[in-house]
């Protein structure tokens, strides 16, 4: 037989299994309570409103909604999604020629990775940071390098202290990566002092910021802050958000934004990856802005997912022992705990898993190796029952754990 | 301002802007009739099924369709597919778990790239092969080498000498990229002979066999081969087909069939390129072939086709001047039109341009820097007047051409 590891690229060497997707297959059996997805709830698609929005499509641009599309994407999502932007605050450089749709976030993450990291390249990620995102700069064999967090995300000293060691190490960092808002495991968001901090950063020592924003229209008790990008005049920053968590994310759309240079080595790199994201997925999304219906709809999944967080949260108080650490999320979909450092996350999923609950444990999002202690607990998929029931599962893991570990 | 072009990578550096897609742009004029695309027929698409069939992907699969999905794909898909692989021959290797869901060929030839190519790995490729395998593989920065056609498509000898010549250079080949049947561009369909004999090869110079099969349901007046991976019994053909040309390509959907150790690198590749292909695509392409459509669409497709097909040879034989070759393309998209070799194709693109027709001249199809007294001709995507006044256009162009030339 053939032994294919002659044949594998040194990328495809260092492609590491993705341990969420390892540990979500184990939760495929329906009495789990998962917290582990990252992903929405099904009764927030706007199914009944689709039905409609698919007609429009099929009657109106079937032919080109099934056809090739140009690779940027069709103008008319582009263009609305503009004038969204600019609304948000990105006045400058996100007119509809620096804007390309992806297919999801992570094609956006896979083109970032692929136009600018050589192997051995440094990227800055958070401690913790979205396992997607390292994973497609490993792809490309970069070095990946971590920042912690505080309760207000990436630390503005810290991440200095940092560039400044690894240019001193002869490793300058080529671009910082982060989730400013609701950030994806920590739940944190980046004050705007510290965004305005970071683009200073960037410009002093001359790096690329890549600025990856799902989550930030779902807020519960928190401003609205505007994005990195929005303080960016020099085009330093490549900004992404997508529809996934405001629509649906079995579309696979997303858009990314950057200076017209970099988008059209964007344009290149995504015409080998695959020549145009769905146009019919496009018109689709396009409709639905156009109907005006988003931002009701963004109201609705709020109101969902609310109680939904405070629910996790009150369980939590209410079941698990004294000792942990978590910083109630203000939006987005994550819950980080912190456990008392003797508990080992990963060792205790299986404990989880036989009290039929599962989590990601933290190790998996930190590039350092650090947060064995820590889990991401996403509270946006389950139902309130199992929202409370599942912490109630979850506490007693933890508190046997910690009785063992106490002895 | 920022100097990106020290960011950039160094396969990002090689990424060259597709000359197809430039001329394309060229090509937005309504009057211009453009032989250049490969698109489908819009009337092919068959939009009043799927009316019905995507009310019955929300109603049915609402909630799983919108959401995210597995990397590999829904099974249901997976499946039928498989079950349909199976009855065309390929027997071996070609079960659900061999197969990947991906958003369209060029993703898959993107994954291929990624987890083989390192920098300078030679791929041998057709002389002329497809611009998008061939992009694909260049964005890795591998080393293309072509292997020339006859009528017939890769030509063993030819084939053998390369790889050994290569051996004798340490630079041994680590895949034939190949499109076997109705190839893009040159419409030649290898014979069941040349497809064992491949594998043989593949076998005796330990090298992978990559087998792109869009075209082969085209099929207007020519015997149905098997796939090449049919022969395979060592998992060295990872083979690829689409719904772009059988169903609509603004649904992003292809499949990839590969041995399951291959296939675990790819399923690790494609939860960094996009996590999944879209779902709500895959359940309406799912919903399509169930309801027992498909064959009947591919009747119909080919009854449009075979007389555009023949509309073009026939105008072809009545317009143009004597001296140039063109065998009649049995099934597929595209003529290759081989022009007296004084005629530099893409030099001549502007007096086509002029003229309001539009081709893709033979270059940007031929890794050698070969080809410029060829063009590439679609007949799929014009209407029968358009087919017809189109070629008596360029038959004017060329001959006018000609005439200069021979001057």
């Amino acid at each position: 037989m053939v032994n294919f590891d002659e044949f594998y690229s040194d990328r495809a060497g260092k492609m590491r299994k993705s341990e969420i997707r390892e540990l979500l297959k184990v939760t495929q059996d329906p009495e789990i309570i998962s917290f582990a997805g990252g992903l929405p709830n099904p009764l927030s698609f706007p199914i009944s409103d689709l039905k409609i929005i698919v007609q429009n499509v099929l009657n109106n641009h079937g032919k080109v909604a099934l056809q090739y599309g140009a690779t940027q994407g069709i103008n008319e999502l582009r263009e609305i999604i503009s004038e969204r932007s600019h609304k948000e605050g990105m006045t400058v450089g996100a007119s509809p020629e620096n804007l390309m749709i992806t297919s999801g976030s992570q094609q956006a993450l896979d083109a970032v990775g692929k136009i600018f990291l050589n192997p051995g390249d440094v990227a800055l990620v958070g401690l913790p940071s979205y396992l997607g995102g390292i994973n497609a700069f490993r792809s490309y064999e970069a070095n990946l390098v971590g920042v912690p967090l505080d309760k207000d995300g990436i630390q503005m000293d810290l991440l200095e202290e940092k560039i400044k060691e690894l240019i001193k190490q002869d490793q300058p960092v080529k671009f910082i990566y982060t989730i400013p808002t609701f950030q994806n495991p920590a739940g944190t968001v980046l004050p705007e002092s510290r965004r305005k901090k970071m683009i200073e950063i960037a410009h002093e020592y001359n790096l690329l910021i890549i600025e990856d924003d799902p989550y930030s229209k779902l807020r519960y008790d928190s401003a609205a802050l505007k994005p990195i990008k929005a303080f960016d005049d020099e085009g330093r920053v490549i900004y992404m958000s997508t529809f996934s968590k405001i629509l649906a994310p079995g579309l696979r759309l997303a858009w990314i934004i950057a200076s017209e240079e970099v988008m059209r080595k964007l344009a290149l790199c995504k015409q080998a990856q695959d020549l145009c994201s769905a146009p019919f997925s496009q018109y689709i999304a396009y409709e639905y802005m156009k109907s005006g219906s988003m931002d009701l709809h963004i109201m609705k999944i709020c109101e969902m997912y609310k109680p939904k967080r405070n629910i996790m949260m009150d369980s939590m108080k209410l079941y698990f022992p004294d000792g942990y650490i978590c910083n109630r999320p203000k939006g987005g979909m994550f819950a980080w705990v912190t456990l008392p450092e003797q508990i080992d996350t990963e060792a205790m999923f299986l404990d989880a898993f036989k009290e039929k609950v599962a989590y990601v444990h933290g190790k998996a999002f930190c590039v350092d190796g650090g947060g064995s202690s820590s889990m991401r607990l996403n509270f946006s998929y389950s139902t309130n029952e199992q929202l409370d029931e599942g912490m109630k599962r979850l506490g007693t893991v933890i508190e046997r754990k910690m009785k063992v570990l106490c002895r």
